[in-house]
């Protein structure tokens, strides 16, 4: 079976080595694997959380789109969109927001570190939090069901808002009692590389020690060459350990390549020609891509080509589809075409739904309740005697409500008002 | 000029006479006032916050069309539309989600008396609510601001939920720098007619006393007669204060026919004779109409049309030029139409925005920040000297965040991230 994995792509800032070397770089490489259909957003809709100048927004937009291109990702290959361009999204996050206990989200950690900052500060708790905050696990589990993902790869600090997703998934599943989302999983990759910056420190955009992955060659030198060293002179022998430098190398060096390079440092290699094979190494690897970037970057149409043909394609195939059936699931209608249970009902009162009882080859008492064609709208489990199976029927001709379903022993085989519907026709047929 | 009406109709239940008395009727005559624009939307949306019943939501939707048609709403002369039928209120909902402050919604008052009941009863404060229930006055806000309805007729209890409305709405205007939304107010009908039911309290769905609006004429009469009246026996004069027959006769009747009906109390009609003659009062009024959603009821194909018809027509003219302006507002962009300014700014050195002081007829001085082309990005109020006008655009100058700009003294003429691209081009050509 072919696995479907889906990737957000933050928009914005500019990319840097650190983005390249831990997110870009694998999630490429991924894409290429076998048996998998792979899905990446520029999550657009998210930054607007917290991005509120536009024109940034649009110049990171694309920049990052180019970024990914440049750096191999194949628009035929894998599904690539911006998240803006499927409405279906925005239209299956207020579904899910109607079924998403509040409850759950007060427990988000983003928000509630947002909160207790407030609260530090001795400020109101929602001071300055926005809904867009509040509300962004319910989005990105909108993001995840509306292509039906098995697994969304993400860090651990962003395990809780997956295990959101499954929860708003499931509930809608229950609610109108059929499986119309996969749960997603969340594929945990511990070994995520993080590049030291030029201070030493993790690379960031917080820290301001961060290197453009796509600097002009020149300035790439420059900043190289301004990564923080220690002060042993040309000669003395260095350390690999803790070496900002060499862990640089080290992510774009093979193994043998890296060996070597550590056999220098014990050689005592001057820190000026350690920083201009290090130089020399990255812009390797980059030279290629970035010129890739600057072609794509001049032309913008091609981009914006390539991202809308993405959407229109994903959304024909899946989203459009899917929100059809979804819609139709919560009640949002044609409304000239009447409900099949009730329509029989109504036609002749031989034409109704029933329940039949029945003794299965394991020996044990089942029922089910069928439609006047005979499709079964609802299966039970097995009973131990007819009786135990006699009253839970009892018990289901009563229900007025999805919630008077819940149990165990039986098992829906179409959505709970489509059963309400046939119980109600029952009713009104012995009435 | 035409002022743009705006109501919502609740898509759940039966209607029944104290719906059609206190909104439809009412509602209806108002569509036809002049130099009026009337929008009707159901809500179908807002109803799955509660509706959890497919089919239920379906028929009911379908009944309540049914009836605003009947009761001579004509869509070709107002818009009749489904909520779920105009995309862009999803999308607003999630531009407005992000504007909106969280501390807002936490004093809705129909979430706090949740909560309230929640405490009252030892629970949790947000156990069994929905995320829908709290973000409600978010997409009401959508379905306001989409169309930039002037006015909202409500209740006293939806007074709060146009306020935030306008919040989302103005809030909205000010980070993105120019007057997308018109602000939106509530118009209050105090006089509202409330109608009792078959017990003499209101009629109301939740005290089961309700009378069906069309109900048939055999059923409706059989309710006239059940309706709760005190022991007088015929020749006994009787009450009109207090009395449920003579105030239901009273929402039908003419000042005439009312005045006509008071005297026969006084002379001791009795209750039999009443009934009969409030039911043939009802009945005469309801009568064509019952006719007419009799028609409408075997023809769902018909109601599916025009509701379909009249959002794709609105949507045309309203909702998707709006949203394709908000898109763009916010950043969510054609990447091949890369900002005007940045563009002029690369372009050429001698093409770049610029401020221009100058004295007004009015004796002040005042100062603008145009583009290469001289439209006019920002515009300054009157200052006393030309050093305080100086002084403030040496602040602009080094503005790099839209809140940097959020004084009193200019009003900026397009989206505050436009200035900031135009400011960034300035201090690049001055570096």
């Amino acid at each position: 079976m072919t696995t479907r994995v889906l990737t957000g792509i933050t928009t914005s800032g500019t990319p840097h080595l650190g983005n390249y070397v831990g997110a870009v770089r694998p999630a490429v490489a991924a894409s290429r694997a076998a048996d998998t259909e792979s899905f990446y957003f520029l999550a657009d809709l998210h930054s607007l959380i917290k991005a509120q100048d536009p024109a940034r927004t649009q110049r990171s937009t694309l920049e990052i789109a180019a970024t990914w291109l440049a750096c191999g990702l194949e628009p035929d290959k894998v599904w690539f969109y911006r998240q803006s361009d499927v409405p279906e999204i925005t239209e299956l996050t207020w579904f899910l927001t109607c079924v998403a206990g509040k409850g759950i989200l007060n427990r988000a950690h983003a928000y509630k570190a947002a909160v207790d900052k407030n609260v530090a500060e001795g400020e109101d708790p929602d001071a300055g939090v926005s809904a867009g905050l509040f509300m962004y696990p319910v989005l990105m589990a909108a993001d995840i069901l509306i292509f039906n993902a098995h697994q969304v790869p993400v860090g651990r600090d962003q395990i809780q808002h997956i295990e959101m997703a499954r929860d708003f998934g499931q509930r809608f599943n229950h609610v109108y009692g059929k499986a119309y989302f996969t749960l997603p999983e969340a594929l945990i990759d511990d070994n995520v590389a993080t590049l030291p910056g030029l201070d030493g420190r993790k690379m960031s955009k917080s820290y301001h020690n961060t290197i453009p992955l796509f600097a002009p060659r020149e300035e790439l030198k420059k900043l190289v060459f301004s990564i923080l060293t220690d002060s042993r002179g040309p000669g003395e022998p260095k350390d690999t350990e803790g070496s900002a430098l060499f862990q640089l190398y080290q992510a774009f060096g093979s193994t043998e390549e890296t060996r070597a390079f550590a056999q220098k440092f014990a050689d005592g290699i001057s820190w000026g020609d350690a920083k201009q094979q290090l130089f020399e190494r990255i812009d390797a690897e980059i030279a290629p891509l970035r010129e890739k970037y600057e072609a794509l970057m001049a032309r913008p149409a091609d981009i914006e080509a390539i991202l809308r043909d993405g959407a229109r394609r994903l959304r024909e195939r899946y989203a459009t589809p899917l929100l059809a059936e979804l819609r139709h699931a919560v009640g949002l209608r044609d409304l000239s075409q009447q409900p099949v249970v009730e329509a029989k009902a109504t036609a002749s009162k031989a034409a109704l739904p029933a329940f039949k009882q029945y003794r299965d080859t394991d020996g044990r008492f089942y029922f089910k309740l069928t439609d006047a064609e005979g499709n079964v709208l609802v299966q039970s489990n097995g009973f131990d005697s007819p009786k135990d199976a006699g009253r839970l029927i009892g018990v289901l001709k009563q229900a007025e409500q999805a919630d008077a379903m819940e149990t165990p022993e039986i098992v829906l085989q179409v959505p709970a008002g489509d059963v309400l519907a046939a119980l109600a026709a029952l009713r009104a047929a012995e009435a």
